[in-house]
């Protein structure tokens, strides 16, 4: 019987792994083999510099963090199987934890397997990936790669219309690329991309592909009304088209959003169930950096301390 | 006129000035002259070892974690002024900050003073401060200097019952001296306590002198009814007697609590003010860690920037 399994491999899962290891629960990670569809470390590894996790000045290497953040978890005694949970039961306690063969029973569960960003898989991405694609604005767009340049967003929803605007900041122009005539975005996101001189909006239309040897230096587009193909110069191209949490494997046990995010106490990283705690992007879709995902990592595994020690 | 003005020294505010430094806002940071009573860089600078920050699995020195979220801030475009706030005009905008001789408008403000551990001020406390003397179980008791120590807590409220539990995870033994002849403590907390075989009370006491040449050793106790004096051995004396929200420059200006912590909504760094924005420990007295802090300040710079643009 296990004190903690934390389910997840990303900065929100080591630093409640850190905690609750210091609190001597020796807590036991699945880090998932390719889980989500992304490595061990979650989304930081396939990004390539960060700039914006407080502590290290000079930028470091998304895998070089995981790395480091991996190795304090071990150090700080927890336990970490790389194979992924495809189940759980949190009907009865303790709860159960189903990975490959193995059924493991925990007191305390923390969820934080993430969400990972929807793409478009086109022709080029492979190659071009974080060398000029990018899934993440607030993340990327301050690279120095993406300084004046020609950026494009695709997507049509709030999310494309805030990273836009958010891009104008660096871009020498910003055009939105988006399949239908109109946004989903909210009246407000729209008035504030429509009077903003430095984007365009190209409707009706997909990128099918990148273009670039190194680095990305333009895409095709394809009107999807005409057929008409075009070619566009851009340095950036960044995917706003949603995200998907990775919550599939909780089917029915635990109370979701209905975009299937888990439901937490605001505030807090308390699910519906009593000793189910979820941190990190699971859970957020609105902040999603490592630094937040970290900090609900530490509440959870404060939360759960706290949970032992009052029920067990 | 300033896009944003950061209050503040710690991980919370350096978080914020790095968020809102990437994205073009220039924030302006006033990080406090001893603000607080302590130095620049808030209370990580009174500790030593840093061991449960994310990212460092060899730990890291408090004071030098600061030294590197402020380069960072002034890497992302951030300015720092070292004095200290005295006042803040909220009631109309822009928002005016005054510091010392300067007086300053801002279109959005980020409060991140943080909250001071109230401390003892006894005999040898200077000398052996954090050598043996701490005001965080949660941060400190896990290091190796506490294991299988006697570790004393001062205190008689909740957090003094629940980090004497935290305690007896390394401790040989923990006492618990308090200066009533009941605890503070909820029912709950108080049960835990007396349950638990690893603790001893001393009622009706206070700690007058921390002995020790290089590292403490023991205590000096005083019984205020009997006004009998003894000596304790011990290898840890830990504060748990409260925190001071440093916001007493904020009369009358902002929704506080009952205890003086900046009101937010819950899961956000929205105060009652559109436009001002509180993070880490100012508005936090529950989970109090770096981490924790630095994931609200880049809450805090997500949720200015979306005011700003929205706004202005």
């Amino acid at each position: 019987m296990e004190n903690i399994i934390i389910i997840g491999s990303g900065p929100a899962a080591h630093t409640a792994a850190i905690y609750s290891g210091r609190a001597k629960l020796t807590p036991l990670i699945y880090e998932g083999l390719l889980a989500g569809g992304v490595a061990a470390g979650g989304q930081l590894t396939i990004t390539t510099e960060v700039e914006n996790y407080p502590g290290f000045p000079e930028g470091i290497q998304g895998p070089e963090l995981m790395d480091k953040m991996r190795a304090q978890s071990i150090k700080c005694g927890a336990r970490i199987k790389t194979i992924t949970v495809n189940k759980v039961d949190l009907s009865k306690r303790p709860f159960i934890v189903s990975a490959e063969e193995e059924r493991v029973e925990a007191k305390a569960l923390i969820i934080a397997t993430g969400a990972t960003a929807k793409r478009l898989y086109i022709t080029g991405e492979d190659r071009l990936w974080q060398k000029g694609m990018s899934a993440c604005a607030v993340c990327d767009g301050a690279l120095p790669l993406y300084r004046n340049k020609i950026l494009i967003v695709v997507g049509g929803g709030d999310t494309a219309a805030e990273e836009a605007s958010f891009l104008t900041k660096y871009a020498s122009k910003v055009i939105v690329i988006h399949r239908r005539n109109t946004l989903r975005a909210s009246k407000v996101m729209q008035d504030r991309l429509f009077q903003n001189k430095k984007i365009e909006i190209i409707w009706d239309s997909v990128v099918t592909e990148a273009l670039g040897d190194n680095l990305l230096d333009g895409v095709k587009i394809k009107n999807i009304k005409t057929n008409q193909e075009s070619r566009i110069e851009a340095g950036g191209l960044f995917y706003a088209i949603g995200h998907i949490p990775n919550t599939a494997f909780l089917e029915g046990q635990i109370e979701l959003d209905e975009t299937g995010y888990i439901k937490t106490k605001p505030g807090t990283t308390k699910t519906n169930i009593p000793g189910v705690f979820a941190a990190g992007d699971v859970q957020d879709k609105i902040y999603r950096q490592a630094i937040t995902a970290a900090g609900t990592g530490c509440m959870a595994a404060l939360e759960a301390e706290k949970f032992l020690s009052e029920r067990h």
